[in-house]
C-alpha cells in the first residue's frame, strides 16, 4: 500500500496548519513540538524491529554522523532494542537501511543558515533529507518524537513533513553570573535546546556578581570577579563544541558598561568611581558603571574583546547595555567636565558614545554587536541588532528604524509566568504595524534564564519545560495557538526532555525529601503540587536574598505553571459551565478537594520533624480550610440549594486572606475555589 | 554546663568502639559513616541559627578554604537558613566565630598522609582541628553528617570526635571504558567519594573496549580508538583538580599488555599478531596483546608514559597486566623464537619481562608500579603494590613476600552483591595469618566499578550506597559489624548523598518513566523495587551485549540489595522466630503480600503500552502468584493450622520455578516465601 501524498502550496498553508491543528485525530496521534511547518499523515506504519538500521553517505559530516549515533542510541533507550547495527556510521551501500539520511552540505554556524528538512515515512523506508546537516539535526528530533508504541510493539506512524523554521534566531539565553553554572548544566541544557529545535545560547557571562570567563589579558578579572567560579577558556571551547554538534550557535554577553561590579575588583581604574570594589553580593540595578571618558577604558576593552573574539567563534557579540543608572556618572566631575566639553547632553548619549566606540573595536574584530534595547540611539547604525526586554513596543520601534531585533519581553522565563502566556507572546503577532520589508527585520526571539533566584539544582525546573512552548512560537507557524493542545504536547516533550539528563523533574522529589528530612514526601507533594513561587522579582521583598542565600527552600522546588492547579481550574470551569455539569466531574473535583482537607493533618506531623517547612505550616492549614469551602460550595452547587450571601462573603473573605504569600509561595488553586463559592450563590 | 570529657586509651580502644555501637541510644544520635574511631557524646547540643559563622585562619590553603564554603553553603541548603556570614574567608579574629577551623599545613596528595581530625562540639562552640588541611576535609563531612533537628529547629548534638582512618588506601575504580563516563559522572562520585572519606580514584582509562585519554604523542591512541568519547587532556587535569580540591588522589589505569584492542586500531604494529584491529564491542577476554619481544612497543611505552606521567601527578600509576591469554603470543614464530633464544619458559615469565621493563620505565619517570595480581611474580622486586582481584589468598601471598598490596576481590560492586558482603568482607580479617609487620603491608582496598553493564545513567545506583559500606570497611575500626545498624545508616547517608548531585535515587523514577512510556509507574515500582539484576556477568548469557546495547531496561533500573526484599526478608524471618509471633508483624507481612498479589492487573495493563516491559510481564505474574502463596501459607500459620505435606511441596515447586530470572532480573522475595510455606507444615 503506497502513502497517499497530497500536495500543499504555499498559498494554502495557513489554512492547512489550522486545519490540522483542528482534527482530533492528528492531534491524538502527533505529539510534535515545535509543530512542523506542513505534515502529511499517511496510512498504517512503519514497525520498528532490530533490523532497524540508519545509512548515511560517506560524505557526512561528523556532526550529522554522530547525530544520527545519539538518536540511535535514545531509540534503543526508549525500547529495549538490541538493534544489529549498532553503530552509524558513513557508507556506500545507503538501499538496504531502513532509514536513509542525507543533506547537501555541511551547515554554517550563521544566522539564516537553512534549517529546512524532509522526513518522509512510509510502511518500509524512512528518508531524512535537508540542505544541510543543520536541517538534518533538526528531522532527528522530530524522528524521535514521532516514535509511538501499541501492544505489538514500536512504530513509526507513515507521515510526510516538511518543515523549516519561522524565524531564524530562536535562543535561550542563561545567566552563570547571578549563580554560577557549571559545563554540565550548560551542556544538558543545550541538548534540551537542540530537542526543541532552538539555535542560540545566550550566555550571560560578566555581571555586578560575578565575571565568569578565563581572561588571558587581564587574569585579574576571573582570579578577583569570581570567587573562583568561571569557565577555563578550555571549557569554553567545549561548550562551543558542544553546542556547534547541536546547530546551536554560542552568542556570548559581556555587559558594559554597567552590571560591571565583578570587573573592578581587580581593575577599579575602569570605574568611574574610585573604588576598592568587591564582588556584589546582592540583586538590583547598582551604580558602579565603567568610564566611558577615559581612552584607558577603550585601550583596556579593545585588548578584552581581542581575546574573546578570538575564544567566541561566533558573527555577534552582545554587549548588554542595560540598566546604566549614570549615578557615578553624575557625581564624576571630569566626567561632566568632558561631557560638556564634548557638548554631550545626557547620560543616554554619553553611554551611545560609548557604544560607538565598542563598535568600532568589535568591527575591527569582525563581530557584530548585538545590546539589549537600552542602546538604541539615533547616533548609532543600523548594523546592529536590539533586543528588546523593556517592551514589544522597542522591537516595533527599532525595526522600523532599520535595526534587526530579537524579542525577550514575555519570554522571561525567570519570572515564573504560566506557559501559555510566553506561548502567545509572538515577535510578529498578527495586526502587526510593520510593513513586510520591517518584518523581515525580526530575527526572532530568546527566553531569559536569568539566575537571581536559580541555582545548578533548580534551574532546569525554570527553563523546562516552558522553554519547548516559546520554542515552538519561535518555530512554527503563527496560527497555532490551541493551548489546550500545546499543553497536552508539552506534557509529553517534558517526559522526553528527562531521556537528556535535564532534572526539571528528577529535582522535584530529591528537593522534596532534603525538605522534608527524608520523611514520607507525599503530604508535602499533595502541597507543593499546588503552589508556585512569587512572580516577577517579588521574592525579595520576603527576604534579604544575597549570592549565597539558599536556593533550596519550598519556594524553589515549587515550579511555574503548577499543572496540578491548573488541571484543578480546567476541571472547576468546565464544571460551572452552563448546561455541562458531569457527576464525573463532580467526583473529580471532590477527590482532589478531599484529598487537600486532609493532608494538613499529615504534613504538619512531616514539619515538626523538619524546621525547614515551618514557613509554609500556615499555608498548608490554609489548603486544608479552602479545601473545605470548596467542599461546602460543591455540595451546594450539586444540591441545588443555593448558599446565602453572608456565607459566600465570609468565605471569599477567608480566599482572599488565603492569597497572602508564605514562604514566598502562593496557592494556585483559590481562583477555582472563589469559581465554586460564587456559583454557589446561583 | 559543659561537657563531660572522658578520656580514652588506645588500650581501651576495641572495647570503646564495640560498646558505643551496642548502645541503642548512641545509635539512634549518630548517623554516621564511616563511623569515627573514638566518640564521646556529651550533655546538650549546639543550636544552629543565622547567625552562625565559619573562621579559618589567614594562612588556610585554598583547598580548606573552599570546602569550608561548600559544607556551608550544604548546611544552608538543608535548613534554609539565610546565615548573615555569606562566605567563609580567612581571617585574622577567629575568636568570635561559632566554628573555628584550624590545621597545621597543607596535606600532601600522598599515601601514609595525615588525614586525622578532631571535632569538638560544645554547647557554644565548635572546633575543628588537624594536622593537615586533608584532615579537615574528612572531619568537615562527619560534621555535617552529626546535623539533627527537632521542632525547635537545627542543632549538632555536643561531642568529642578523635578519628583517623584504618587504612591509607580507600579507593573506588571507575572503569571509563566499557561505557563512557563523562567529566560529571566522575566530578560527582569524586563529592560521593569525600563524603565517605575515600581518598583514591582508579580512573581505568584504557581497554579493548575504547582508550579514553587524549595523547598527543600518538594521537589515534584517542582518535581511532574511543568512538570520539575520550577525555580531553584540559577534562583530565580539570578532573585531578577537582578531585585534590577534595583530597582525592587520581590513579590512572593503562592496561598492559592485554585489554589492549583500542589501541591497536591506530597502531597495529604494537600487537602480537597483523592487523587490522577495529575497537572491540563485546566484553570478556580477548586475544589481542602488545608483542613484549619487540623494541618498538618499549620505545612507544616510553614515549607514551613520558606524557602520561607528566599529565598524571599521582606518585602511582597502574598498568593492569590482568587477563593475558597468551594466544596471540602462542601463535607468533618470533616470539615463541625470542623466548627460546632468551631462555623464556612460559607466558607468564614472559609478560613479567614485560612487566620489569615497563616498571623500568615508570621508575625514570617517578613512578611507582600497581598491577593486578597476575603480575605477581618471584622475578618482580617487591617495591611494586599488587591489587588483589582473584583472591583474598593473593593478598596475603603477595603481602608475605614483601610486596604492598590493595584488595579488591569482594569489593566488585559490578557483581550486584548485596551491601552487607562487602561490608564483611576486610582486608585484614580478624584471624589472618600475617605477621605485624607483613599486615602493614596492606594498604587498603578498592571497590571497582566495571562498565560492561552500566551507563552513565545507572552508574550511581550501582556504586551509591553500597560503596560506603564499603568506605565504613576501608576507614573505621574493624569490629564494627552491626550489620542492621549499618543499613540503618547507609539509608540516611544514601539520602545526603543526592545533595551532591549524585543520581542513584532520581534516576529510579526517571527511568521507570520512561520504561511505562510515562504512565503510572506505581505498579511498575512495585515491582521492580523486589527484584535484582542476576548477579555477576550472568546478563552475558541472556543477551548478546555489545557497548551499544541498551542499558535502559528493567534490569537496569533495578538496583543491587533491593531494599524491600530485605525490609520483608527481615520481617519474615522475626516473624517466624520462636515465640515472637505478634499481630503487627503479622500485618505488615500481609501488606506487603496483598499488594504484591494485586500488582500484576495493574501492571499488566501498563505494560500492554509498552512492549519494552513484554520481558517482565511473567515475571509480574509471579509475583502475584509467590503473594498468593504467601497469603496463604500465613495464613495457616496463623490460624495454626499446619498445611499438608503436598500443599507445601506443590508450592516449593511453584516458587523453585519463579526463580528462573526473567528480563535479566530475579524476584528477591522467594527465599522469605519460601520459608513462610516450610513453617505452614509446622
Amino acid at each position: 500500500m503506497k502513502l497517499a501524498i497530497i500536495f500543499f502550496y504555499i498559498i494554502l498553508f495557513s489554512f492547512f496548519v489550522t486545519a490540522i491543528i483542528k482534527s482530533k485525530e492528528l492531534k491524538n496521534e502527533f505529539n510534535l513540538m515545535p509543530f512542523p511547518a506542513q505534515i502529511v499523515p499517511g496510512l498504517g506504519e512503519f514497525r520498528l524491529a532490530d533490523s532497524f538500521a540508519i545509512a548515511v553517505s560517506p560524505d557526512a559530516s561528523g556532526r550529522l554522523v554522530a547525530a544520527a549515533n545519539r538518536a540511535f542510541q535514545r531509540l534503543a533507550g526508549r525500547t529495549g532494542l538490541f538493534f544489529s547495527q549498532g553503530k552509524v556510521q558513513p557508507e556506500q551501500s545507503l538501499s538496504n537501511a531502513s532509514m536513509i539520511i542525507s543533506c547537501q552540505r555541511r551547515g554554517a554556524l550563521k544566522l539564516n543558515e537553512d534549517e529546512s528538512y524532509e522526513l518522509k515515512i512510509t510502511l518500509e523506508k524512512i528518508e531524512l533529507t535537508a540542505e544541510t546537516d543543520i536541517g538534518v539535526l533538526r528531522g532527528l528530533e522530530t524522528f524521535l518524537q514521532l516514535l509511538q508504541s501499541d501492544a505489538k510493539g514500536y512504530f513509526f506512524p507513515t507521515v510526510i513533513i516538511k518543515d523549516q523554521p519561522r524565524f531564524p534566531w530562536r535562543g535561550l539565553l542563561i545567566d552563570a553570573c547571578r549563580h554560577f553554572m557549571p559545563v554540565e548544566v550548560i551542556k544538558r541544557n543545550l541538548d534540551g535546546m537542540a530537542a526543541v529545535k532552538l539555535n542560540v545560547l545566550h550566555w550571560h557571562l560578566t555581571e555586578d556578581q560575578g565575571f565568569r570567563v578565563e581572561c588571558r589579558s587581564f587574569p585579574g578579572l576571573h582570579e578577583q570577579g569570581s570567587d573562583g567560579f568561571y569557565y577555563t577558556q578550555a571549557q569554553i571551547k567545549e561548550v562551543i563544541d558542544y553546542a556547534a554538534d547541536r546547530g546551536i550557535r554560542v552568542m556570548p554577553e559581556f555587559d558594559i558598561p554597567g552590571h560591571t561590579t565583578s570587573w573592578f575588583v581587580a581593575y577599579p581604574e575602569l570605574a568611574s568611581a574610585p573604588g576598592p570594589y568587591t564582588i556584589e553580593r546582592k540583586w538590583g540595578i547598582k551604580d558602579p558603571a565603567m568610564d566611558p571618558t577615559r581612552e584607558e577604558t577603550y585601550q583596556f576593552l579593545d585588548t578584552f574583546f581581542k581575546e574573546m573574539t578570538q575564544l567566541f567563534p561566533d558573527d555577534y557579540l552582545h554587549i548588554g547595555g542595560d540598566e546604566v543608572n549614570g549615578k557615578q556618572w553624575d557625581a564624576n566631575p571630569e566626567i561632566l567636565a568632558f561631557m560638556k566639553a564634548q557638548g554631550i547632553p545626557d547620560n543616554h548619549d554619553l553611554q551611545s558614545n560609548f557604544n560607538k566606540r565598542v563598535l568600532q573595536i568589535l568591527a575591527k574584530y569582525g563581530k557584530k554587536l548585538v545590546g539589549w534595547d537600552e542602546i538604541l540611539h539615533p547616533d548609532m547604525p543600523n548594523n546592529i541588532v536590539i533586543q528588546s526586554w523593556r517592551g514589544r513596543e522597542a522591537l516595533i520601534e527599532s525595526a522600523q528604524k532599520g535595526y534587526q531585533g530579537i524579542l525577550s519581553n514575555g519570554y522571561y522565563i525567570d519570572l515564573i509566568q504560566p506557559t501559555d502566556f510566553h506561548y502567545l507572546t509572538d515577535p510578529l503577532p498578527e495586526g502587526s504595524p510593520l510593513t513586510d520589508a520591517e518584518k523581515r527585520h525580526i530575527l526572532g526571539g530568546e527566553a531569559t534564564m536569568w539566575s537571581e533566584y536559580v541555582s545548578f539544582e533548580t534551574i532546569d525546573s525554570r527553563i523546562w519545560p516552558r522553554t519547548a512552548a516559546i520554542a515552538e512560537r519561535l518555530w512554527s507557524p503563527a496560527p497555532l495557538q490551541d493551548i489546550d493542545d500545546m499543553y497536552r504536547r508539552l506534557d509529553i516533550i517534558s517526559f522526553r526532555l528527562e531521556e537528556l539528563g535535564l532534572l526539571h523533574e528528577k529535582n522535584y522529589e530529591m528537593m522534596l525529601r532534603r525538605l522534608t528530612n527524608n520523611q514520607n514526601i507525599q503530604p508535602l507533594k499533595t502541597l507543593v503540587d499546588v503552589l508556585e513561587p512569587v512572580k516577577h522579582y517579588r521574592r525579595g521583598e520576603f527576604n534579604d536574598y544575597t549570592s549565597f542565600s539558599p536556593l533550596t527552600r519550598v519556594v524553589d522546588v515549587a515550579r511555574p505553571d503548577a499543572k496540578v492547579a491548573r488541571i484543578f481550574k480546567k476541571l472547576v470551569s468546565d464544571y460551572l459551565a452552563p448546561e455541562s455539569k458531569t457527576s464525573q466531574q463532580r467526583s473529580a473535583i471532590e477527590k482532589w478537594l478531599e484529598l487537600w482537607k486532609e493532608n494538613h493533618a499529615a504534613l504538619s506531623e512531616i514539619i515538626k520533624a523538619s524546621p525547614v517547612l515551618r514557613e509554609i505550616e500556615s499555608l498548608s492549614k490554609d489548603l486544608s480550610l479552602v479545601a473545605s469551602i470548596g467542599l461546602a460550595a460543591l455540595e451546594s452547587i450539586e444540591q441545588r440549594q443555593p448558599t446565602n450571601p453572608n456565607w459566600v462573603q465570609e468565605k471569599l473573605d477567608i480566599l482572599e486572606k488565603a492569597k497572602n504569600p508564605r514562604g514566598e509561595t502562593e496557592l494556585m488553586i483559590l481562583p477555582a475555589i472563589e469559581q465554586l463559592v460564587n456559583h454557589s450563590e446561583k
